[in-house]
């Protein structure tokens, strides 16, 4: 399939699967299992993983084409999605031959989820603060410590996840860390409830607990001591589908919102001859249109091979930014309605929010933007 | 007591007593009968009813500071108690002093609801677009219509009512509208289902139909034709109140998100030590105070007997939107745990929206200050 | 030469000969001749004139890329010289051979400056208002009236014009005007003083009065009525290299507020270590490249021979925008000095205010945004 | 006179006297010393100074609406003005029976102007950053250090300077600073050349060298080591007037804008009834209204006796944020007229921007807003 086949294969599944039923399991907070299937089939999941493994090997364009879609039917199923994306990323970029074939094969013969296990309790968007620590004994890492927000965390088949392993406090990050992939199934994994959340609610979020959880050294990514820039290499490329994400959310508020406007009346007239409504639409629009550039910039630099940190921070940042300024607009345009769970608008605005905080925090985008940005006046 | 002590006790309330209890609520939608009760026992609803009837007759100023308090606990529960200050003040401002009498004064007596019963399915905030007729036969009116968004609406035991009574579809707003009295067990009147929203989820909200629902001519307000000079009167009056509602919900997120910021560290130091957020939270205690003088001005207003439109709708829009900017801001300081609803500040994100569009959307607000600012340079 | 050696042409152009003598030509107004001279010797004006007249021929894009960096070193001279482009591109998209190679070809053969005259007194952004009328007598046609905010106004060869050609008041905007070309030298026109602006002082903006002024009919670009048409797609080409400008201006405060904030300590470091300076230069960066992203993709557009209405408006209104904020975040961070003439940033933000009002105001860029998203939907 | 009297005195004069010559003074620079002639005549200035030493007494909330209606005329003259409270701020709040006679009384005497010397080159909003240093020397203190932005700088007869008295770079700020009355006259002053700065151009600003200036022990205030506190003392008395200042300028825009967007016509009718135009104007209104609240309540807190320095900091922040708001707004509805220097909203624009910089920059602002509300939750 060429990109535009994938996009239209995607955005049909989104309005004619995902939609019909977004609202039920936002009610009901179930994991959208059926939809992830059915994705599956339709080849909109693993789209990135190399062929040598018995993926696509798409490009990250044409993966944030695809998210971007999915977003818009709903946020909840297409983090769901994404997050085995976030979860597959460390093997992708950083894995050996046997473990890419393991482990990201196996996910190509079934569907199958994974999870990207970094964040902890005490340490958000810090992620150098983190202290699961993964001590060596003999041929295996025993694991403890405890981490949180993991996305898929109930129903992942295999965790990537990032442990301390050298415990001198001063050491550096980029030397401190390392990167384990973790099978699910292993002894001393205590899944957490689900976590009940504002928006998202069918994605499935949860702590864990790793206790003397044993993982064999071939399960170490790279080397010891090379986690930390694995887990933020991985962002780089999870950047820019999660700014595509709030992008399709933004795009389904901006389109509810405008049909709303072109039927509903108020004062004799549709509210679109409003100005003050059309101009909002305008508004709206235009932040779509330059967030969806923003992302596909920050896609196009990975797949030109570029380093592309400031372009998927921008996107990241933006995006999210938007898709909440947007969605708060629609529940604006929609009036009374907009605040009912009848209408579609409500669920976008409490969806939306998190797409300021996960991935890295919108503040923590602002600094790694900065800090791109300044470092060139710098060299 | 004293607007201090009114103060006072009601944040006690607030504090004691419904926050232990609004998540609870907020998750069930279960009608807060019992703080309503307790209210009522304090002193706290009803503030404004004259003491010729056995109220506190209290200054708009006093009102509000109570409204801000009770805001501050669960602003669910301060808007079905407010609503009722809605639904009051028609019948305070235009009622003579049997109907005054009649209908304030079994408030006084023991705790009952009532309703402000204008809004309609087609006309949102044009009030002058409302179709519900009112058709004079004997010394009744005979009333078919559907009303909606209506607070209370399944509580009350009265509802102040505005129909068409002129059909003369020429005829201007302020001729064409009668303002009524209308008891809420009269043969006719169908109340609908509980509506389920985003946020305020115990306030009480719904469709009422009505289907020759007939009114002794006793119930009228001052005379036929004056109801939508009443109408808008009553907002003059009560958007003071919404505003400090709104207030007490951005003070709310803003303490919390203090707090927390207090506790919470990354990056080796408390996050209140991150100039980010200590600039973020420096923004949103000025939001949190200005809008405070905003109401205050607008209640002053009020209570030195001046036409406060001007006033009231500056208070209305600017705490509308503080309130919304402040919650999302609180949410963004807790990061993952905003999101969370084991967490507070989620809450006060859905619940913050309805004020943006209740009693006169922000665009309402927007299209009088316009009006009335423009106005001074045409005199 | 390839864009990247037109750019770089352009580049050092702008830092070596621009940037040095900008402040002085600020601050007398002078027309910058001897710099409009060097640009046409290096092949940087009248880029877009086709091959077969003695231009380039290059695409939108390239010539968006020379303008952003013109811009960098003064909006003033960047103003000038796309002035140029704008008279001229009627004639590029309208022409004839003949009108081409006259009025197209001598531009190639020496400095010279056009003018676009379209702008009233009475009718500013609403093209359709203006009232210059031209009759037709013969072979000529008479033309009287007023125009106004004309760049290069005093220093052009030739105008481009559009006047009023069908009297009566009822006929469409579509068909009611004529677009003409008009030299300089004609009898009957008078031009008026040069206008003293806030910033961009150096660019040449004048009124110009048309009394009885004789045009040949040779001299009607495609016919009568053609113009309105005419002018309209004037500005989708146009625009994104005025977005361009924008961008360039903004980079280049972005650029001196980086630097200052490297250099300038308060509080025992470099203010660039504050959080809330680096955030407000994240925030800053990242609307540059958004604004640039916008204004390529506009530019790719019309380069890819898609009608781009809607991306044109989107790049003007949003690089118009944020070249404000920049400049003025970029004056906050510079301090007191900001405030001073003998720093560069006080001069970006007085040139800055122009991008939000020429070549349609930020509200007519709203009315197209919007009207061009809601056309998708009622299509 | 009442306040109200004051308040219509200061009105006339504005609009009477300093509007009609404003323009003038922006273009020349000169220093507008007939009006302050003329406002020293009329009771406008000096208006604080205590009655003991001739002056009115007058209330901070009487001075603050003296101050918006100067600024209503020209914030050149009603800063060149305000710059002389600030010079006596801590004359009034430290000095002794004999300093206040002797500095405040000669003010009362004929006009004359003072001036706050605190500013330094490399130290701008960091007051605990300055270098200057008075040595004792027998009765004397010897003076060295140069003072930069000093407003009213070349036209004072008396400096307030602050110096470091304790040469340890160790000691707290609290301690290590003394204030001083200096006769400008004093021998080993060298006053720098005036500014040339984007607004606010007939105000004198200057850089000040002090050179082995001597200084009699009795012109110490309070005592050695009390300079740090006197000096951010007068500032909680002197940001509400600048706060009123900015409060001024913005309604001056509000007015132009509202006048002229009743008249000039735009799609055929007046462009007030633009949706868009209209509602611009609804929100510089409200912000008008806002930062009166703000600094009529920061007043107010002084007048009270209370610590007002949180209020302070919110009325200076707001009011200087959407003076620049309103001033860019106001330039907006102008379009084209905007920018140019006939109308009188360019200067307005220019002007507003010193605003957000001088008495503490706006993060100065926020720092203090941030530390007094936080402080509440720790004490």
């Amino acid at each position: 399939m060429t990109s535009k086949e994938f996009q239209a294969t995607a955005r049909k599944f989104a309005v004619e699967e995902i939609i019909p039923v977004a609202a039920q399991y936002d009610k009901t907070g179930e994991y959208p299992l059926p939809l992830i299937k059915r994705a599956w089939e339709l080849g909109l999941m693993n789209s990135h993983i190399p062929e040598s493994c018995g993926g696509l090997g798409l490009g990250s364009f044409e993966a944030c084409l695809i998210t971007e879609e999915l977003a818009y039917g709903c946020t909840g199923v297409q983090t769901a999605i994404e997050a085995n994306s976030l979860g597959q990323m460390p093997v992708i970029i950083a894995g050996n031959e046997h473990q890419q074939k393991k482990y990201l094969g196996r996910m190509t013969e079934e569907p199958m989820m994974c999870a990207y296990c970094v964040t902890e309790p005490g340490a958000g968007s810090d992620v150098a603060g983190i202290k699961t620590k993964a001590e060596k004994k003999g041929d295996e890492y025993v694991i403890n410590g405890q981490k949180m927000w993991i996305t898929n965390g109930g129903k992942a088949n295999w965790y990537f996840l990032l442990a301390r392993t050298n415990p001198d406090p001063k050491a550096p990050a980029s030397k401190a860390f390392t990167g384990f992939i973790v099978e699910a199934d292993s002894p001393g994994i205590q899944i957490g409830r689900k976590e009940i959340n504002m928006g998202q609610r069918c994605s499935d979020t949860r702590g864990i607990v790793f206790e003397d959880v044993r993982v064999p050294k071939e399960n170490v990514l790279i080397a010891e001591g090379a986690g930390f820039k694995i887990a933020m290499g991985a962002f780089d490329k999870t950047r820019p589908p999660v700014a595509a994400g709030a992008v399709g959310l933004a795009k389904r508020a901006l389109d509810e919102a405008t049909r709303y406007a072109l039927e509903r009346k108020t004062f004799g007239k549709p509210i679109v001859e409003h100005q003050a409504v059309s101009f909002l639409l305008a508004e709206m629009a235009m932040k779509v249109e330059l967030a969806r550039m923003a992302y596909q910039r920050a896609a196009w630099e990975v797949d030109a091979g570029r380093r592309n940190t400031y372009y998927a921070s921008i996107a990241k940042a933006f995006a999210g930014d938007i898709a909440n300024q947007v969605a708060t607009d629609a529940v604006q345009i929609f009036g009374g309605n907009g605040f009912n769970t009848e209408y579609p608008v409500e669920k976008l605005m409490r969806d939306a929010k998190i797409f300021q905080i996960y991935e890295g925090t919108a503040q923590i985008q602002r600094m790694i933007i900065a800090r791109e940005h300044v470092g060139k006046f710098q060299a």
